[in-house]
């Protein structure tokens, strides 16, 4: 099974990426064909400082590759190492039509949040859906959000191998809804814009300090604390399974339970969860042009399958004069 | 002085396409740079089977070169061998606002003549914005239902440029508008979709049973012949230098000229005009292995240029990460 994937390169990484996201993508390598690719392209119709997307694009690399991303495993990209993507959405616009772009909740949400209309913004959804059929993937996993990009692909897929025979595979959005929303230090959904992220490769003072900022409540130590809206709960049980969650949950219904000691080992169990993770991406900000390498590699094992799709479309398109 | 012009795949050529158009844009190889290509990613927004796609796109290569256009003095190739376009197209959406791409008249026109509102045709302005910028044209020669769409493409050069740095040339319109228009044969403007077109390389035969068929009027042989609004004069005069135009005038002056005669001349006139290119044209069409050669040649030769356009603007974004 084909399994896509796009990461926006949007820098640095906190705990809610981590695990609602990253860290299911990486464990889809071990059972399926993962297509998984850093979407530079894309973050250009809301990026518009290049330095800024040159550095969040080799960041999101290389975070990818620290936290075990294997690209002998996987396919793993960045998309602008495969242009051929737009000569396909070319192909693809030929055949969409208008109503079904003006449709598109996205493109109406960010308008309407005053970001400026441009074709990019409008576009959007065909890219996304070259990028999808480029590689034949039977399944896309997004939120909620990005469903109806996923049935756009749908319906241009469909409409193209109707009008210039089969063509394309038709992709599944797998919706992720059973993730639980990730808290942050201030026990709102954890994001980058809320100022409540801890960052996994922050620094050892910094994490240690967003650590002890965790929001508590005001419970006697002498009494039991609350598990439920606690973030210090929640975001500790992450980095445990059922067993160790069952204790934690024991230790703080247990009278005499300190917060701060709690902090001071969850923040233990963080620093020292990432440190392999944490050397790994040192090594490589140390060694780009192994990163570089293994992108461009990355690139190449994917074309092969995205030119069997392109020169397929071409040709029934009419192309191959 | 680089000047561009796209040539629509769109079938046999009659002499309102080679005195209006072709003549003109293969002249321009002699003085200026000339970028001449064969716009067939733009042809799919209309043509949809692939069978006429891929043999109107191979007539207009041998058609041209037939008629001389020499791909060694210009930049002759066909738009699919050059996919760049495409992730240039990409670029520039970014920075292309919905409201000028809705303020096209020409895909105002197309849908309101019931061809489907279409991404591909919404965006074909963008498309040849691409075209245009991509190989850094100074003039673009246009008819005036064109020239909004290379004021568009003048609005897209100037907001990258100022968005992310000098990158490219500012394209002029050459506006057109003293080409006389060509009169079919029956009297209306020659046009293929009215049935009154003398195709120039057509057979002996058709040419001829063309010819006899321009539309006279009813004056009597020993009357003089009027010249105004007269098909028969109008094409002949256009194999004619301002000398020999005076003395056709004088003979239709003259009373006892028979319009039948003058047909029979012109029918010779026109078969011997186009005989070393229709001869050329044969020769291609027995030994389309060098057509395909010079295409190919012709996309390289193009590709040196584009490639220039493509790296700067894919560095001025922020693509090389």
């Amino acid at each position: 099974m084909r399994v896509l994937s796009g990461i926006q390169p949007s820098g640095n990484l906190h705990l809610g990426n981590y695990f609602a996201m990253m860290k299911r993508m990486i464990d889809y390598q071990e059972s399926n064909d993962l297509f998984c690719f850093i979407v530079n392209y894309h973050a250009l119709t809301t990026v518009s400082d290049p330095n800024v997307l040159r550095q969040k694009t080799l960041d999101a690399a290389m975070d990818f590759l620290a936290l075990g991303l294997d690209p002998n495993k996987s396919h793993f990209w960045v998309q602008s190492d495969l242009p051929e993507v737009h000569e396909l959405t070319w192909l693809l616009s030929i055949v969409t039509s208008m109503g079904l772009l003006e449709r598109s909740h996205a493109y109406k949400d960010k308008t309407a949040k005053g970001i400026t209309a441009t074709h990019g913004l409008f576009a959007y959804p065909v890219l996304m859906a070259a990028d999808i059929l480029i590689c034949g993937a039977n399944k896309v996993p997004v939120g909620k959000d990005q469903k109806q990009h996923v049935e756009i692909a749908r319906d241009i897929a469909m409409r193209f191998n109707s009008s210039f025979g089969e063509t394309f595979v038709m992709p599944e959005a797998d919706i992720e809804d059973d993730i639980a929303t990730i808290p942050g230090i201030d026990g709102q959904k954890m994001s980058k814009s809320y100022g409540n992220a801890i960052e996994i490769f922050a620094d050892e003072k910094s994490l240690r300090q967003r650590v002890m900022s965790i929001k508590t409540d005001s419970t006697p130590v002498e009494e039991p604390k609350p598990i439920k809206d606690n973030p210090l709960f929640e975001i500790y049980s992450l980095f445990l399974d059922d067993k160790g969650k069952q204790q934690l949950k024991e230790r703080f219904e247990t009278p005499g339970l300190r917060y701060g000691d709690v902090k001071k080992e969850l923040f233990g169990v963080i620093w020292e969860y990432f440190t392999p993770y944490r050397e790994k991406r040192e090594q490589y900000s140390k060694d780009k042009a192994y990163v570089y390498d293994v992108l461009k590699m990355g690139a190449e094992k994917t074309r092969k399958v995205a030119q069997e799709y392109v020169t397929k479309a071409r040709n029934n398109v009419g192309l191959n004069y």
